[in-house]
């Protein structure tokens, strides 16, 4: 049997919608790859109450309950106080809590305000858990035969005491069931073309169980098996290479992994260099790219070419040609990238630029249109590959999926997949007559 | 008296963390809009029991529930079935309903899977909601006193079907109270600086009610105020006028506003032209700037020079300068900056360079030094402003917290703030000599 959590995150702002609660989902992939499944979030206010009550209920019904937020020093901060309610017991001073926060502050020359003697307090029965990334001590102990563990809020203390003091508290499982998940992505196929290749991988009576979300233009399939160990990591192995196989080429990676992180890979095993020239992304595909740890071995820099003019004077795109054929073409596409080819030492080069909005488009070219270049060194000279969009979407969708196609079209030509392989939001080549570079 | 709600969202990818929930977070704050308070979230599984449970003991709670997701055509789609259960009525089919989702196929030249005939299925009592972005329609209804809504999942579908169809049949206030929220943000003073300044205005038995949070650099006071409606206006902006003054110049806008969006406006304002040149963000800076809608008005564009080859090809750092300085310098930051200028129509050039990791770094230089120089075009040539960081923190985010401290730089400019006005994470100037520049 797997092991079952719930987690209660505390806290107005969360309640009220002024922040996004993050941490749930953190602990929930936390627990999952501890074989602790979560089958409860809850969010309740600064509400001593409504946090004892939420303590009370989740506790009767799971092995481990871990609590987010509320151990502040403000009056606001109640966590502390609904445990004790929820136990039945007082709080107490913790003698070691409070030398370790004297000693925070001292560390820091300044002096302790007294409302911080109450993060030393615990109810009777609980231990308190040191924080070295800030001033909240968490807390640790049991209701009945539920682990409970009270977490500070903030993102940067709670995951390190997660890892490093809770987790290991964990009720561990007594049988060799596991919860394994893995998810698989893909860019370029569409979620109806991606469901349609998954067939009946997804049917609800399988092990491993497959589902599909949808993230701006990325599908990816989750695969969650649950069992014994060795069987369920084969079951899993061999469920993502036949999901693998079935959205060949458009499959990027598994889990954490990014569509710039695996282009990363495929120009450092290639020892090749790329270069970019952006105009409506503003820079977010250099970003991308940049996201990556160790992509100066692989990516120049670039331009951001914003203003026609820059265009002209960083790029060498001719005045002749904007006027001609206006920035959002083709032609305009295929200069920034030889432009960009030419003032940097690169193998390959992308360029972008598009009508992200809100305002401009035309009938011709709808809000949306966005033209992509990738440039390749050659023997004989440069090769273009040039695609032409028309996303859907607002100014930064229209945007971040413009710089993701980008990378798309790189790791095709770098895997040597033919360039006519149709990519989601494609439309027809421009019917005019390519005019005449400048 | 607010009325109160509770929001509930379904699904194994949410409750296992595979998925963030950003939908109950909209919700909340739309709720909150319109004097609903939301008193609890809630996320369960796909587990037709729990999701009944829930409905059940919520609904004897709240005015107002709200459910997400689960509305889908496939067998883990059980939101129908659990709310039936949860009123005690059978699911009957319904014709418009019906009708509507094979129009939509039709339309779409599409045969319809027999499955997507469950979506037209609803509880006797409640009323289907068409669904002008997907194939699911939503429930309306009533458990007793409180109204329940079911929504689809996706985002693009909730949210408009939320806003025409669900707010106008929330209850409405009886009285004339009204829940105000609003949050004003900074970036540069520092949590422990801002908190201090802030005094007074955070006690728990004031209204407005303020409390703090912290994302990143940025510090944010949220304020709330629940009372009679015009009293609350007058005194939420009464509070913000006062942590505006306390917290001036490092205060930068309320709510939705970025500091990139505050710096447009100044720019645009002052009829001047940014121009910008990264080396460790790698775009993120101009990102942030394309981000706004209208940058095409101020920002020229520039250069992503994260090798040193195309900081000396492109911006004319000379190679002796990067030899002599290394590439993370004070110098270097300002012969970019300088480099910038000197090709690109601009008042204003912003210039990053510095050490994000995961790798380098050194005794005198360690990870997270960052360099940003700010030059602007004066009438006897170019005045610099050059600040020397160290953001703590991983890749990404000493990369974020250097492009937004470029951009707090230029609004101290445009503001005509003293350029020695101390900033967070600034440490001390250089103390070796400039070296002459190329």
């Amino acid at each position: 049997m797997l092991r079952r959590a719930a987690i209660l995150s505390i806290g107005d702002e969360l309640a009220l919608g002024q922040n996004v609660d993050t941490n749930s989902q953190w602990l929930a992939a936390e627990l999952a790859a501890r074989a602790v499944h979560t089958i409860e979030h809850r969010t309740v206010a600064d509400d001593r109450a409504a946090i004892a009550a939420a303590v009370r209920e989740l506790a009767a019904r799971v092995d481990a309950l871990v609590l987010t937020g509320g151990l502040g020093p403000t009056e606001d901060d109640l966590t502390r106080a609904a445990l004790a309610d929820a136990l039945g017991e007082e709080l107490v001073p913790d003698e070691a809590a409070l030398e370790w926060i004297e000693a925070n502050f001292a560390a820091r020359r300044i002096t302790m305000p007294a409302s911080n003697r109450l993060q030393a307090m615990r109810p009777r029965s609980m231990q308190c858990v040191p924080n070295p990334h800030g001033t909240a001590p968490g807390l640790v102990g049991t209701l009945e035969r539920c682990v409970i563990a009270a977490l500070p809020g903030p993102p940067r203390e709670m995951q390190p005491m997660f890892r490093e003091r809770i987790a290991p508290r964990l009720p561990v499982d007594e049988g060799t069931d596991v919860l394994l998940t893995t998810t698989v992505h893909e860019l370029g196929l569409g979620e109806a073309a991606a469901a349609e290749r998954l067939g009946e991988l997804v049917a609800r009576d399988r092990t491993p169980l497959v589902g599909t979300t949808v993230r701006d233009m990325i599908v990816s399939a989750r695969i969650r098996a649950a069992g014994p160990a060795e069987a369920m990591r084969a079951a899993i192995d061999g469920e993502v290479a036949e999901i693998e196989r079935r959205w060949h080429p458009y499959v990027f990676g598994r889990d954490e992994a990014t569509l710039a992180g695996a282009v990363g890979t495929l120009l450092a095993r290639a020892g090749k260099k790329l270069v970019t020239a952006e105009s409506c992304t503003g820079g977010w595909l250099g970003k991308m790219i940049v996201d990556e740890p160790g992509a100066s071995g692989h990516y120049v820099g670039g331009w951001i070419t914003y203003e026609n003019a820059l265009k002209t004077s960083a790029l060498d795109v001719s005045s002749t040609l904007l006027s001609a054929c206006g920035a959002v073409s083709r032609e305009v596409a295929e200069a920034m990238a030889s432009g960009a080819m030419a003032h940097a030492d690169a193998d390959f080069a992308l360029a972008i630029t598009g009508l992200a909005g809100p305002e401009g488009g035309s009938a011709e070219k709808p809000l949306g249109t966005v033209f992509v270049a990738l440039a390749s060194r050659e023997q004989n000279g440069i090769d273009f590959v040039t695609r032409r969009f028309r996303f859907p979407g607002g100014r930064s969708v229209i945007r971040e999926r413009s710089a993701l196609a980008a990378l798309q079209m790189l790791r095709f030509a770098l895997l040597g997949v033919a360039p006519d392989t149709p990519m989601l939001f494609e439309t027809l080549p421009v019917e005019t007559p390519a005019a005449p570079r400048a």
